[in-house]
């Protein structure tokens, strides 16, 4: 997608110097920086401290971090332990696991010389895949959206409300969430996105509508308390969010707050899609309630926060007092008979157990 | 209720020198700032800026605006003047009409030399009575938790979680959400209250944490994405929230997000109630959502936000770009079916037509 009018991707290898790169995401939308990732610990730092964050890129990001490792040392305990440092650097996301799985598999079967090259290759592989599976949802999503429109009034925009990030910063290219949006934007149908602020770490002001801002999709920032007004009121045709981690039954493990719009969209009538690729299913679970861990993050998360003064600097704040203790569960859990399809690389399909094998028994 | 351990109201007038007096609350929780209100002028804008909010506050403040006005100039033009001027400041607090009529009416038969006097003796007995229904809304949750109490395991607290900010800082003393929890804090009724931060302006976070911490009450400050994870956990035993406006039928018109606690709470059969001062039921609605208007206030609210730098100095910062448009729509309506009781100062009823009445009738 494209920043400043150019095109970039969320990671990439640059072709003069070779060295991985990624785009600082916790410099948005202050500032564009890009930084380099020499060797594991900062891949793990990078996914730690959420420079890069989102499903898809998070695995993308562990999975270059452990071939670079693997240039370093090839041992089968290399291995492993690069795969435990990267591993529990986020708890929640399943495409960190998988994306892990998926190098280790690859070098296996290689000699120890042949390793790191192998690994790289899957890597890029993978940031290639990720890239052409979240467009093949934004052409899924196309679909549904010019269904929308169809029962709208002319030439009134298709109203779309979305949480967190689920855009191309969340991912390789393109995004999940957003991949609809962005191909529906091409297309020439008029849309307009609510984009929910999403406390604590405010990825939909920062980055949801930076990316749309640099797109030219016209949206509207509202913190996350006003969607349910907003349906309440028909200004919303359907809502649009990712998935962290989905149930082989349809429940979606998604940012906290996820499961707040749902709720409002059910009462409302408004259709709740969720887009994911099918890699984000963790086929092992049938209860999201019971079986997915969430993450709870720092306090600091909630009682500081980062914003540009007057004079044009970074500059962080408290916004109450240390003395009041703080809980932050960074994820929550949307069961799926508040979700009306899941949007994925493979096609659409009801939020149900029978929906998701069907489509993965065609892949 | 207590700072710093010695007894305050909202709002008082000083007794040496006769001035009345607000506590700023666009300055807590980083400061405790007294001002001083000597005329109509900066009580209009004590109200427009925010210094004083919440239902209650808002009409006490506005009588004893009204009444310092008539100092100057006791006609009939001034008094008309002077309410307009008031009634613009906030357009959804319906105790703000309900307060100036009161002053309106009380000054009525007095000759012009004993209007201000009269004004100021109507003004205090508001403050006065404010402070009395909101004990008497405290009485009344108190039984309803001593209820919720006995169906909990000897020991285990009561799990309350609360929106915005319906204390003692929202009224004159007391407060009406957080009424009961301090009848029951001093009760010895062991409760914890999770505290939603309350975007764009984190009065829960600023103003229900800074008054609960100084009343010594255990509580945990949570975004407002939180509160559905936790009732889906079994975390909530009850949602108690304020009113802005409440129609004849119990719909409930509070801050931005209530609504969509109201709808968490009824998913996960948590019961969700709503404490009010009788005064504040606007008994010509019967539909929340077509008949009361929704204040929508300026996108500065949203993008920027106020905190403690590190060197212990106010500092306002931008959240994203400007170029990013914002709305702001200040509360949203809860429809009645969503409510499982109002708490008020005459009592609890359901929240119904015949509900309401009743608790009317009695009156």
């Amino acid at each position: 997608m494209r920043v400043n009018g150019e095109h970039y991707r969320s990671i990439w290898i640059d072709e003069s110097s070779g060295v991985l790169q990624i785009i600082d995401q916790t410099d948005l939308p202050h500032r564009f920086t890009i930084r380099e990732i020499s060797d594991l610990e900062t891949s793990a730092e990078a996914i730690e401290s959420m420079r890069v964050r989102g499903a898809p890129l998070i695995g993308a990001t562990a999975a270059h971090g452990l071939a670079i490792e693997l240039g370093r040392d090839a041992s089968d305990a290399a291995l492993d332990q690069a795969i435990e440092r990267l591993l529990e650097t986020r708890p929640t996301a399943v495409n960190l696991r998988w994306a892990l799985d998926r190098v280790r598999e690859a070098v296996q079967g290689s000699s120890l010389d042949r390793r790191a090259a192998r690994a790289r290759e899957e890597a890029i592989l993978i940031c290639d895949e990720d890239a052409r599976n979240c467009e093949a949802i934004g052409e899924s999503g196309l679909a549904i959206f010019e269904g929308l429109l169809r029962e709208k009034k002319q030439g009134v925009p298709l109203e779309l409300l979305t949480h967190c990030n689920a855009g191309w910063l969340a991912t390789v290219d393109w995004g999940t969430a957003l991949a609809p949006i962005y191909k529906a934007h091409e297309a020439g149908i008029p849309l307009h996105v609510w984009v929910d602020e999403t406390r604590p770490r405010n990825q939909g002001a920062s980055l949801t509508a930076f990316e749309l801002r640099e797109m030219g999709v016209p949206h509207t920032v509202i913190v996350d308390n006003a969607g349910g007004h907003l349906m309440q009121r028909d200004r919303v045709d359907a809502v649009i969010v990712g998935s962290d981690r989905t149930t082989a039954t349809g429940d979606v493990c998604n940012k906290i707050g996820t499961y707040l719009k749902a709720l409002a969209a059910h009462d409302n009538g408004v259709p709740f899609f969720v887009a994911l690729p099918l890699s984000s299913v963790d086929w092992t679970l049938s209860d999201g309630l019971a079986g997915i861990p969430i993450e709870e993050r720092g306090a600091a998360e909630v009682r500081e926060i980062a914003g540009l003064s007057d004079r044009g600097t970074l500059e962080r704040v408290a916004l109450f007092s240390s003395k009041s203790p703080v809980a932050n569960p960074a994820f929550d859990v949307t069961p799926a008979r508040f979700v009306t399809s899941l949007i994925t690389d493979r096609g659409v399909c009801e939020a149900t157990r029978s929906g998701l094998a069907g489509l993965r028994a065609e892949t």
